[in-house]
């Protein structure tokens, strides 16, 4: 059988006691279970970024993993702690949008809001639920304790609106930066539901600030040097980058910025 | 029966070989163990903040655990290599103070100098005993290596004043900044020993800097828009903070820097 | 028996989805296998300084472990995804280089060049090898596939050249700087092969910039304070540091600067 798998991401960074608490109480009530760290260096309070650094790699993991994210700046307000449970994958943290992608992405099975404090840390702090009701939660749950004993099943989470790409009348596609990663390649939210292999046939190309509007390609090597240009991404999403260079600088781009698909 | 677990804390960094070297030697010693990082993040050469950081979660992991302490700026003098021994944890580490909080929190039953070269990784560097002492042995004692076989014990380790509050005639609480954490938040000194409930009831506030006193508070969301405000924090000392602002930076305050209580 | 042990050495940083993508992949594959980071924290497309890296510290992991080195500015071209085989060890990469170190210091057994896309995750991206390519053939071979499943053996990898230090006529060791560690630790490529004991005892110094040629101690201890001085590290090359100070700062050096020993 599996080891049980338990996946963290917080804002809480690598330098504080925060991440190794949540790990030693997972830890103390489920020594069998496996924690991976999916990043802890989500800016503090951005629940946009948690939620999409999920979206991107939780279908990678095995199936029954304990997704975990603590990504709370409610904490000891009255917001929720939940669960998610879909088919092959369960997610855990604070019921402030954090699972938004999950909701678009899966189809939701069940959803618990854990009240049963048995199964808290004791006492709560009002500042800390990732070591006090996060983590004792998802360790139980790895121990396959029934969700009916932990809580109740609600009906209405938050989400917020992820925010589409128009495509215009005249096909141009408008989309904007949803991330820019370490190597400063920009990724944007346009899929290739909008932007079709034909247009890329036809000569589509992306802008982005003040720059040219940029080829896209389908290998980096395609790519002269200093050339920002564009491609499919790991992700599924259209993303600009120039080879060995940061496209963010170079484009000074930002999360939230426009983009826009010219055809 | 559980995994043996090894905690390691170190001033390493994460960009250097220094601690897979180590989780290297673990492993090599004993397959079995588990390592779960607390930190690699100290200042170089920080004792003080690796001790605060140990303080703040070893209570969180399981019994048995062993938790390796690599802050070691007295490498390759004749400082010793320690492990120290209390109901439920062993800490192994250089012996420069790195366990004062230890001996401050927990009954010590032992504390032993390993001498014995055998269980060192061979030849001993003169720069590097984290991977060449503190990790093998942490690993022999993890194999339950009997610590007689390891050292001699000894009865006067190195530690260092961990400064208290001072409670004034006129109910005054003098105490100071000891950590300052990913968000911002300022952590003292100071504890419910020292500010009581009845005091908090009583209007009590907290100065620093150039800020006007701050409210003590016991949940985040009473606190108004740009409030450095005041709480008793997951660790259990007075915290102050500022609601999705950097406390620190607005109060302009560093570990050392003085708070004072007053009623 | 042992677990099976994968180590993971990339330049994506610990704030992408790009490392726990990896690890979700090799978990699905071969939920035994137990991953180890070495580092994420490789300089954006740096082959040079994932390979010294590599070189540190694999000797102290056990053998059989399987170290996988991403860092892989070539990824879409047709550049080869390979696998060295040593009698101990396994490393798995693009081959760009990265494990020139690995071919001077180990008797190579095979290289094998993966080609059953059976053994990738499916698609495979243009993008990221390390998931789609690198970690899926990891984790199969951790499950004992045979190499010959996965593809077949060569004999031209890449590898790149690594300057040695020069021995003039007069005895001077010409050499230069390869890494600069956290603590600002400067080490260079020169190792007791080029300066022999006997020239530290006839008074060898070391010279870096403009700095007063350094003594060669021993120990740290026998350093005074400011006092630039060169001594053998943990991983065999002469270094230069000053005590509880950056002497890269200090010496205002980077890699790729000229160091000199005089006698």
């Amino acid at each position: 059988m599996a080891k049980p798998l338990i996946t963290l991401t917080t804002d809480f960074g690598d330098a504080d006691y925060y991440v190794p608490a949540m790990k030693g109480v997972i830890l103390s009530i489920n020594p069998a279970a496996e924690i991976v760290d999916l990043t802890h260096q989500i800016p503090p309070h951005d629940i946009y970024a948690a939620a999409f650094m999920l979206k991107c790699c939780y279908i990678d993991f095995p199936n029954d993993t304990i997704h975990v994210v603590v990504v709370d700046p409610g904490v000891g307000s009255n917001r929720r702690a939940i669960m998610v449970m879909t088919d092959n994958h369960r997610f855990i943290g604070p019921d402030n949008g954090v699972f938004s992608y999950i909701y678009q992405c899966e189809p939701v099975n069940r959803i618990v809001h854990f009240t049963t404090e048995h199964y808290f840390r004791s006492p709560v702090s009002n500042t800390f639920h990732g070591r006090d009701v996060f983590a004792p939660c998802a360790a139980y749950v790895s121990k396959l304790v029934e969700w009916r004993m932990m809580g109740e099943e609600i009906s209405d989470p938050v989400r917020f609106n992820i925010p589409a790409p128009a495509t215009l009348a005249d096909g141009r596609i408008k989309g904007h930066v949803i991330h820019i990663d370490r190597f400063g390649n920009v990724i944007t939210n346009i899929t290739a539901g909008e932007l079709t292999d034909a247009a890329i046939a036809a000569g589509a190309r992306v802008r982005i600030g003040k720059m040219e509007p940029a080829r896209v390609l389908t290998h980096f090597a395609e790519a002269g040097p200093n050339e920002l240009f564009a491609y499919f991404g790991s992700a599924g999403f259209l993303e600009l980058a120039v080879l060995r260079q940061s496209a963010a600088r170079m484009a000074e781009a930002r999360r939230g910025a426009e983009v826009e698909v010219v055809v």
